[in-house]
């Protein structure tokens, strides 16, 4: 019935049931099944998603918005008895202004597509994550997407300075401020971002961009430990002040990565952790010099055992491909617990070893393969089976259960960047107290009094 | 009656009525004159707020929150039929955390004792304002205050990552994050910031801070005009990684700026925009090395007209003492207006000539003394009637006429920093769209449905 009022509306251009639609839709990144939802709606303005936004909330229809379908929380699997808001055709170039440092974007647009906008005239969205070619700038927002470069440039949040959005009655609020500075009032755009499609949906966002680096120097370093990574890291922040990347493995997870790419950069070296460290400048012979001496006086200090400053272009796609493994992880693995935390620095190597003692006790073939954004102590954990077989239910919840509840009882937190989404909603009343949780719950009813967003995520 | 009620709930140590009270009470820095309200409260405990905010939301009263009282806005001037709650005695000393690299202090410690606390284990809090020595961590956050270093670090609300506030009725929301990444649902203290107390009442905070630097150089650099100043920018910001500083000031307020402070030190150049720039790094000498080389580019390159590095620590406290020299206005000028703006780059120098003329054409006494932060294009104005004179209700009527129509028909914003308060109340519907009126309303109704917090100020 309502997918009748959905069609005169809007056309068959724009909605499709949901039986016939492409099974793209039907199923976000890390959901296991997909699911049919009653209409798959891909509107091509603004106008579109208010018109079925009004009339989704009308008819008390539960709404799905979707970006890219990457999120790593199950916040874009369709719901059966709801409407999937998909933005993908919203994605119009980005329009860049250069003096004023900001692109104008629709929320359909990809990062990458953000990324190659900028760099062409010389500048840099900063904000990076592995799935840029298909994650979108409406789903980075409201998952406020994090990734590596945020600890020096912050995470969407910090790069997003407009947005516009539609309410769930089907109101547009355009906020589409270009300014660094500007308080005239409550900063509505903060409500949407991070808030993982339960307030609105986001169509369009004005970003901040950096004037961009042509020169950048990349090494690998191979440190004792995580505390000992941490020093490295703040002597580096001090004396190599275009440090953007500062990225930490751990054995297991470099003994993968190396076999699973056929080389290793530092064969020679003990145990310990490595770090892939990458800087920007102007010119590349002066960044590398700064390098060199950085590393001299981390080697006099007996901070670091081994390194290595890539020479070449090739060698520098060596050392990334290092860190990129995790995306071959599913190729190895015929399952793996994924688990996405921030801890803090006193306590990350003790966490570390009390969680993979915990689970090597559970059962001798699980392993934990850790890596992680140092600069922000966001570490990503993927627990599998050495064998490479599949890890039963019993087994993974037996993990989950093992993992969350370390890390909460030393205070770190379980969803870093990745969001809530549909899998993690029953661990909110851990992470939050019950004034902000009464408090979220004011906030939605307030925004959207019919509960159609994104039913039955986020909490 | 109300004012028996908190006297009997929170001791005569805690609520003085109005009449009674410091006058330092009844006023804030930018408000003419004083105004008595019905009780002072000076809470020193949260539970303290909570009971004092759950009693007035009982009995309807108004609550004004107050912090330093060096709010540019108005919005801390009391109500006469309200209570004030002055969080001054909240200012145990802050709580420094060296490797997590936060601070969590009380609502009511002044920004320099937040500086103090961490330069004393070499961090640094970024955020730095005039009134450093007033302004408290609650009002900075109240008013998402920004100042000199906010485009490398970002204002306030970059720089909050935890909060702790009561709502309006008394709830306690202690949302105290001290992580960089902790995506578990609204970012609810983003609610607060900038909120200008009409939310609620901040009472505590975690900060985040920086590596401190040990090093600094300072340099004064003449050049054509906003233009120029901006490649000069530009150009500083790829060579000079550690540039914190970007002043600009405008000939009118230079000539009052080193007549004020008697001396000059670039009494040859011609007439055109004084930058003081400063940049910080590990040590002294390679910085200064570094500075000497982006300045010769920019000579080279023809970008600037005149300029001297500071060569002791005495002559950088002469270039820092022009900027500083608008806190001189007052004694030089027996009025001033002023204004807070963003423009966009592109119209800068259009923009600031075409005010110099209007004024000028209104009245051939009136000066405009312009000086700002050119990294984010935010420009305060004050302007003054040459003669030192008072400027009348007339003529200052003309002036905000001229000066505001200009901004916004340049599609400027005219609070970039000090808020909207009680002062700009009127111009909320020409900076925001209906539906961000709407929405806005909708927030402040949900969080606070007597409408006790602030009333008649924001909006
Ligand atoms: C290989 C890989 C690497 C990754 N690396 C990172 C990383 O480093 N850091 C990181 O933070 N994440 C990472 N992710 C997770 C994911 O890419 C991000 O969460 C991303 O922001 C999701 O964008 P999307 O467009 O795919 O959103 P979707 O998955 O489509 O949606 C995510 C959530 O946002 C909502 N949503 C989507 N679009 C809108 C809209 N326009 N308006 C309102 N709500 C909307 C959805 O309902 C859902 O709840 C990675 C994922 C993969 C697959
Ligand atoms: C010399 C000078 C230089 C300045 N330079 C700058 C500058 O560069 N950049 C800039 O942004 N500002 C600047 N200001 C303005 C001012 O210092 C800032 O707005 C500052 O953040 C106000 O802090 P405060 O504690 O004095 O707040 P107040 O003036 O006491 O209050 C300001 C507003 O916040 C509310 N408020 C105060 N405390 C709380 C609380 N705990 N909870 C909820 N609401 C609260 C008040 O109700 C009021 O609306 C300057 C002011 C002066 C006098």
């Amino acid at each position: 019935m309502t997918l009748d009022v959905l069609l005169s509306a809007l056309g068959a251009q724009v909605v499709e049931p949901g039986e016939t639609a492409n099974p793209a839709y039907l199923k976000d990144w890390a959901s296991r099944c997909p699911v049919t939802p009653l209409a798959v709606v891909r509107p091509r303005s603004v106008e579109e998603v208010s018109r079925t936004l009004e009339i989704c909330n009308e008819h008390g229809l539960p709404v799905v918005p979707q970006g890219g379908r990457t999120g790593l929380a199950g916040g874009a699997q369709p719901l059966a008895d709801g409407v999937v808001i998909c933005l993908d055709r919203m994605n119009g170039a980005p329009e860049i202004d250069g003096q004023g440092r900001v692109a104008r974007v629709q929320a359909g647009v990809t990062l990458e597509q953000v990324q190659q906008a900028a760099e062409a005239q010389g500048l840099l969205f900063a904000v990076d994550i592995g799935s840029r070619g298909s994650c979108e700038i409406g789903g980075m927002i409201a998952t406020n997407a994090g990734g590596m470069r945020a600890f020096r440039y912050g995470m969407m949040r910090q790069n997003v300075l407009g947005l516009e959005a539609v309410l769930p009655d089907g109101t547009v609020v355009s906020a589409m401020n270009g300014f660094l500075k500007n308080n005239t009032g409550y900063d509505l755009k903060q409500l949407f971002i991070g808030a993982e499609g339960t307030l609105g949906v986001v169509t369009g966002a004005v970003l901040r961009l950096h004037p961009a680096q042509p020169a950048r120097v990349t090494a690998l370093l191979r440190v004792e430990n995580l505390a000992r990574a941490q020093q490295v890291l703040d002597a580096l922040s001090l004396r190599l002040p275009g440090l953007s990347i500062c990225e930490v493995m751990w054995p297991d997870y470099y003994y993968f990565a190396s076999g699973f790419r056929g080389f290793d950069p530092l064969p020679d070296s003990a145990d310990g952790l490595t770090l892939l460290i990458e800087a920007e400048g102007q010119e590349e012979a002066g960044l590398r010099g700064d390098l060199q001496t950085a590393l001299e006086y981390l080697f006099e200090k007996e901070l670091v055992l081994d390194g290595a400053i890539s020479q070449s272009l090739r060698q520098t796609e060596e050392f990334w491909a290092l860190r990129s493994a995790n995306e071959g992880l599913n190729q190895a693995f015929s399952s793996i617990v994924n688990f996405d935390i921030s801890l803090h620095p006193e306590i990350g190597d003790a966490v570390v070893a009390r969680l993979n003692d915990r689970l090597a006790a559970a059962s001798h073939q699980l392993r934990c393969l850790w890596l992680g954004h140092l600069g922000d102590m966001n570490l990503h954990l993927g627990v599998v089976r050495s064998s490479g077989s599949e890890i039963g239910p019993e087994c993974e919840a037996l993990i989950v259960d093992a993992v969350i509840t370390t890390v909460l009882d030393a205070g770190g937190t379980i969803s870093a960047e990745h969001g809530i989404g549909a899998f993690k909603v029953d661990y909110v009343p851990k992470l939050r107290s019950e004034a902000e949780q009464a408090l979220s719950r004011t906030l939605r009813r307030a925004l959207d009094p019919k509960g159609i967003m994104n039913p039955g995520r986020l909490f």
